[in-house]
């Protein structure tokens, strides 16, 4: 190893994050000791920083540095609607794409019994509490079409159930922009099986 | 934006990396907060201890946090060779494919007048003072092919020549395990030009 042991540790330390190995480790080790040491440094003390204060919504379990995050502390939110996803990155995903302006419950993962991931750890008995207090009148299951996600999909819709809630589930099919020819059978058979009437009653 | 400041935060400060964007550096970041805190933490003391203490080597301008790198400082190197590179990503690269025992000069980039790097950026003066000592009786050059490779290497042969100093460079031409069809013409036609005699005088 020709490089000296700062320069290997900090090409060690940027694997910790995915996708990068050992080739990418060094080319951003690189860069940044070359080119950007101002953006190395900012970028140090972001990730001290938000290692240190970032944690969970007590509401919504979305990542925040402060008690509430920003969607649960807004005023002007329609608190009659509650959209679950998997992870901050989907609310992130929802917020940019659609017009929906209720609030979110973020899992943070999704039922996997085999990595001891249960209701508990996905936060549902706090999501529970929060459907037995009666102000939500819609819960919107969002969690990826997955074997995983649609396990807890299912588990949420019964949680609803008990809880008097409707429950909806974001609708899956064909992406838009996408050519039945290359869409996998899977995704065709679910779109084809869950068709909508276009003309009612006409 | 729906992210909390500190998150939004460390998501651009992530983005000072190369080939990090938008959808990427909110993967790192939301990887880091759900899953490696500890990695997080320990990649932001390796970029604070990397930025504040890894300068170059006063010797050859490797990356190294002391007075000369390992390589300059081992004693079991051969001090009459010396290898000019472009970047120390490509001593990593000859250390780990060639059992060159010489010493390395890394020029940390290469002549591009038109982005004001000239001779002293690239630190040739250091390297002329170095050839006039005498010590080294041989330049193996190995900056890149490509065209301000190429002029970087003219550059040094002419000062190696000026200092009595015999130089080389490294051969181009076909890779190992390439097939001719799909090689481009332009290296094709350098390891055709180039081709060197296997029976001479036989």
């Amino acid at each position: 190893m020709a490089f000296s042991p700062r320069l290997t540790g900090l090409i060690d330390a940027l694997k910790c994050m995915p996708g990068v190995g050992q080739k990418s480790a060094q080319r951003i080790a690189f860069h940044l000791l070359e080119r950007d040491r101002s953006g190395a440094a900012s970028l140090s003390d972001a990730l001290k920083s938000a290692v240190e204060s970032i944690g969970h919504c007590k509401r919504c379990r979305m990542l925040t540095e402060n008690e509430l995050c920003a969607i649960c502390e807004s005023s002007g939110r329609d608190v009659q609607q509650l959209c679950v996803v998997e992870s901050p990155a989907d609310v992130m995903a929802l917020e940019d794409a659609t017009g929906y302006r209720g609030l979110y419950f973020v899992l943070m993962g999704h039922l996997s019994p085999l990595d001891g991931i249960g209701p508990a750890e996905l936060g549902l008995d706090m999501l529970e509490a929060r459907l037995a207090e009666g102000e939500v009148s819609e819960l919107i299951i969002a969690t990826n079409p997955t074997v995983e996600g649609d396990a807890t999909a299912h588990y949420l819709s019964d949680l609803a159930e008990r809880n008097g809630v409707n429950a909806s589930r974001i609708a899956h099919g064909v992406p838009l922009g996408g050519e039945l020819e290359y869409v996998d059978g899977g995704t065709l058979s679910h779109a084809f099986y869950g068709r909508r009437a276009v003309n009612e009653g006409r």
